[in-house]
């Protein structure tokens, strides 16, 4: 058993209306400093058996096909320990 | 500038219909070998300055009283290089 994170983020250039509301909540709620927020989701997947390349090679395919948007976002793959 | 990353997540014993729905759709585009698919939200921060303990405690705050629903998701926060 292994875990495997994928975290999909929007592209730098596409507008987060989510992230722009946390936001402009921050100030609101009495928190400063913080300059930008982005939102985006996070996979975790369990995986039966070891983390071979092979397997992370899939992962990538399930990422770009399946859990993020590749038009408007970006992945990234990560093994938890 | 520092990034200061918030995970937040089903807690183990809620439903997670959004992963149920991803886990199902696996194996029908032809991914196998996944048992378990949770999904949750990611939260990128750029916060002005370093990040002391005090900043940390302050994101602390924030993904527990905005960013998090603590009655069904556990958060996590870390620093991004």
């Amino acid at each position: 058993m292994a875990r495997v994170v994928v975290a999909v983020m929007p592209k730098p250039e596409i507008l987060d209306p989510q992230g722009k509301a946390v936001l402009g909540a921050l100030p609101r709620l009495g928190f400063t400093g913080v300059t930008d927020v982005r939102q985006g989701k996070r996979f975790e997947l369990e995986l039966d058996g070891e983390v071979t390349d092979e397997v992370l090679a899939e992962v990538e395919k399930m990422a770009e096909t399946l859990l993020s948007n590749p038009v408007i976002e970006d992945y990234s793959v990560s093994v938890e320990r």
